[in-house]
């Protein structure tokens, strides 16, 4: 992991590629990578979908090693959803592959001459990319079927569907999980339009021949991931929760706190909540023969994927995730798992963002469109995403545009990105998350929803303003250091409240680098890729005004508990005051 | 125009409303008012069409005078194209008669308790609201039709097509003109959306039993208003150009110029640019009859409108102005008049902005919606937007929007408004207005086209950055002074050349005031204006970074010329140092 592949869409006789080495960037790896390159070599002001933006493909510190959880796959670019911006990470092996093939990161510039679709294949004899026009428009699911037969049962592939061949700002980039489908996704801000902009549809890692990546001092990360995983098995949400029920486990707790946004975040509460939890899900699943526990790459340990049947038995989709599950179901009044399943595998398959998707679905619902609770309605009008009808092509321009082309005033959305499934109002640390990060709306960048309703990593009261701030100030440190590592952001919930977790997670990453690393090291990193950030973001023309929720949350008081936003801007413009 | 007249929709009941004094805003009018009143009253982060915007309307300082040329009415919001201060004026009857019924301004405050339709009446008994549902979704031409029947041949209506009904970001207020005829649009900016949230359909002016406004020294006021005529009469734009052909005669200058941006901003000459000049156009009026000269409200002299009858004889539309020829002509590759005609009388029927529509109708074109040069496709295009389907919503949202529904990256814009007539490559100081007026690219707000390319007020080199910097500040200030008075920005070019005639017209403030102003007063007005209007866009977000064109017009060469956009971002960023 000590090369980045730089690929040349733009060069005149077709795209070329070289190999460089890290440089500046030595040390760096996922998020922290993908924010430093786009931080200095993307020009703020660019089109996102122009020459000179660049898509960063970059596995973590850790990923390729047999330290578990290390899965993750940081993508980064000029998002074209927020204009800021953007770390989108994802889940599936392609981490773990391409750090096993050496790649640090793998960049994608320039902008090709033509509308030609390329094929970009890695494997341990080298690099090879090539035009394939047959796999134009071709959904998720087709394609990788397509590449499977290819390319056999080891690889892994990242992928487009017809949305990011459409630069649709809701378009995401798949990665294949165990199974080889295409189900876990860098989903956020658009990261799939920005591949299609530079005419790649799938990318192929093969490591065939290739070696799990060394430590440097081999009993000593022996030992440390052996007290990584005994502390992630230990704790209640990563050892039991998760694993039971996966992430969905969430709804009835959220739904219980009055946070679960309903009705296009008309409500805490939502009537339905019990029919779409995770426990509801699980049994369902478990009875279709589907699996309730499963990992999305070798390595996970917490398993807190699944596999959804169909009534008859046949493989529909991935078990979707909580925020799936809220923003296709409750967000939209939909209490109907098929429903949501089906959504979420038109998502996968079309390639975009379910958060966002279900989120749009929402605004078109306020809109009039087609009613609240309406799952064929919206099953409807998710496929028109993926006949690229232009009401297909509004909506997978995520909630901003939607609201805007039809007049809708109450969307959800901070810089451009919709918000996910827990209401700042009765959850107000994730509030001052979303107003806050730079990457626009998002619960995984400071997931306050720990000591604001989980109890874990502390105590915050969620409904009043006080310790708001210096926990997302924290969690946001925190997450940018993890996103850096690979490993799974779930793994926060033992680092958080298990001081001698965190600590293997520190040992493990000094013992396989050689370094001597400190808690206040993985601070300082954490600050550094928010600086980073931040520092794009100002020179894209980003102020303190646009770290707000929208206006209405601070004026539409939210059922049951009748609360409005309360943290004020002077405090929020306090998060990043370190 | 001691008055302003505040009318409340969304109270409970239903719209109230109260007359209130002038207070501080005492002495403005126009433009002066409008923005003081958004920059004071509108929080800079309301949602565009929500009830914390405001829509206010105000004649200028002499508007409802005898003095020649001063029918300019401004509106004035915060937009939903831009995100930013707005203010769009219009000529047409609406600002005489607005100003003789007394009212320095209309401000339309809250939002409707639901989706019901009001029209708003003012006359000399006083005013009056109510709701009217059966004009719902009625074309500005049908709806004109119906108001005449009712109100007679005195009244002035302001109104929205369907397109301001459905809240597009496009939308234009259509005001009357001497015939009655909705052909004089405020039109850039949505706000006719804005005027669509607030539920109100027409806004009927009668001054019917009103007197002209009498001066504080009527001898004085005659003597300063006959220099004026004089003026402009002698000026060879204001006395003969204008009046000949309208602002068409723009074509041929600037197609010779190679400053006339073609095929979506590709080129700066279009081979059919003879074909829809304002010469062929001023014969062909004539020939069936129409008018090439011809005033679009009472006291104006210069006349610069027409009538445009189809092949038959029949009216079609007022002559089509320069942009608009420009924007559905040129800018799409159309070289036929009667295309051009029957696009403005649709823009104006549907109640939509010529400029962003013939802009968004070129990124169409460059999304491979339909082909340049495809007038008929072209129609088609801009009826979507008047039947409300999902593409003509996307279209009616403006170029912006449009652009980023279709993945299009060149994409003519600053601060999400449309780029008019002049390519700012080729019209370097042009350029400048577009990137920094706080109204998003507007030719009008500091009409650089003058001493680049007139040779009026100076002469500087359009192709060179050097002086532009200094022209687009001096002409920013003086427009903003200008708009101010009610006087059409037209009187600018005699203005510039003549001392004595800009000497006229402050002297016919101050004689009509009873005021000694002097051009430093008027300096110093249009300075507090831009002031007024930079705040409120500060404290709403925008910083120098949205003062830019986009990346590409510092890339592309443009033809004929070879030449990219010289002016530098320091250099932009001192447009305001005074």
């Amino acid at each position: 992991m000590d090369k980045i592949l730089r690929v040349n869409m733009g060069a005149a006789g077709g795209p070329t590629f070289q190999e460089t080495p890290l440089g500046d960037y030595a040390g760096l790896a996922g998020r922290a990578l993908t924010s430093a390159v786009v931080a200095k070599e993307v020009p703020p002001l660019c089109h996102p979908l122009g020459e000179d933006n660049k898509l960063v493909i970059a596995p973590g510190l850790l990923s390729g090693t047999t330290a578990a959880m290390s899965g993750r796959i940081s993508v980064g670019c000029k998002s074209p959803l927020t204009g800021g911006i953007k770390e989108a990470n994802a889940g599936g092996q392609a981490s773990q592959v391409l750090a096993r093939l050496g790649y640090a990161a793998i960049i994608l510039e320039g902008k090709p001459q033509d509308n030609t679709l390329y094929r970009l294949l890695i494997n341990k004899d080298g690099v090879k990319i090539w035009a394939d026009n047959s796999l134009r428009l071709l959904p998720n699911y087709d394609l990788i079927d397509k590449m499977k037969q290819e390319y056999g049962e080891k690889a892994a592939f990242m992928s487009i569907g017809p949305a990011g061949e459409m630069k649709l700002a809701a378009a995401s980039i798949a990665c294949t999980d165990m199974e080889q489908r295409p189900t876990r996704h860098a989903g956020r801000g658009g990261v799939g339009a920005v591949m299609g902009s530079k005419g790649i549809k799938v990318i192929i890692l093969d490591d065939s021949g290739m070696k799990m990546r060394s430590p440097k001092d081999p009993e000593k990360f022996k030992e440390s991931t052996r007290k990584w995983v005994e502390g992630l098995q230990k704790h209640p949400v990563t050892g039991e929760g998760l694993p039971a029920y996966g992430t969905n486990v969430l709804t009835n707790i959220l739904n219980e706190a009055g946070g679960y946004p309903t009705y296009n975040f008309k409500q805490g509460r939502f009537d339905g909540a019990a029919k779409i939890s995770g426990e509801a899900q699980a049994e369902l699943e478990t009875k279709r023969g589907g699996l309730a526990t499963h990992g999305c790459h070798r390595g996970c340990i917490i398993r807190c994927s699944g596999t959804y049947n169909d009534k008859d038995g046949h493989y529909l989709t991935k078990q979707p995730e909580y925020e799936t599950v809220w923003a296709h179901g409750g967000n939209c009044g939909i209490d109907d798992l098929d429903t949501i399943a089906m959504l979420d595998f038109l998502d996968d398959n079309y390639g975009v963002d379910t958060i966002e998707m279900g989120a749009t679905v929402g605004v078109a619902m306020e809109a009039g469109l087609i009613k609240f609770g309406d799952g064929q309605g919206a099953i409807n009008l998710v496929k028109e995403v993926g006949q690229g009808t232009h009401l297909g092509r509004i909506l997978g321009s995520g909630a901003a545009v939607t609201g805007k082309v039809f007049g809708v005033e109450r969307v959800p959305v901070v810089k451009g990105q919709a918000m996910p499934a827990y209401d700042p109002r009765a959850v107000q640390g994730i509030g001052v998350t979303y107003a806050t990060t730079p990457m626009g709306a998002d619960h995984t960048a400071g997931y306050a929803v720990t000591a604001n309703v989980l109890n874990v990593g502390g105590n915050v009261d969620p409904m009043k303003p006080e310790g708001q701030i210096e926990l997302s100030r924290n969690l946001q440190i925190a997450t940018a250091a993890v996103d850096s590592t690979g490993m799974c952001l779930f793994v926060a919930f033992a680092v958080l409240d298990q001081p001698e977790t965190f600590q293997a997670l520190i040992d493990s990453i000094n013992a396989f680098y050689g370094l001597a690393l400190t808690a206040d090291d993985v601070v300082a990193l954490g600050k550094s890729v928010l600086k980073n950030e931040r520092d794009f973001n100002a020179r894209a023309g980003f102020t303190a005004k646009q770290d707000r929720l929208p206006d209405y949350f601070k004026k539409e008081a939210f059922p049951p508990h009748n609360i409005t936003f309360q943290v004020t801007d002077e405090d929020l413009d306090k998060v990043f005051n370190w």
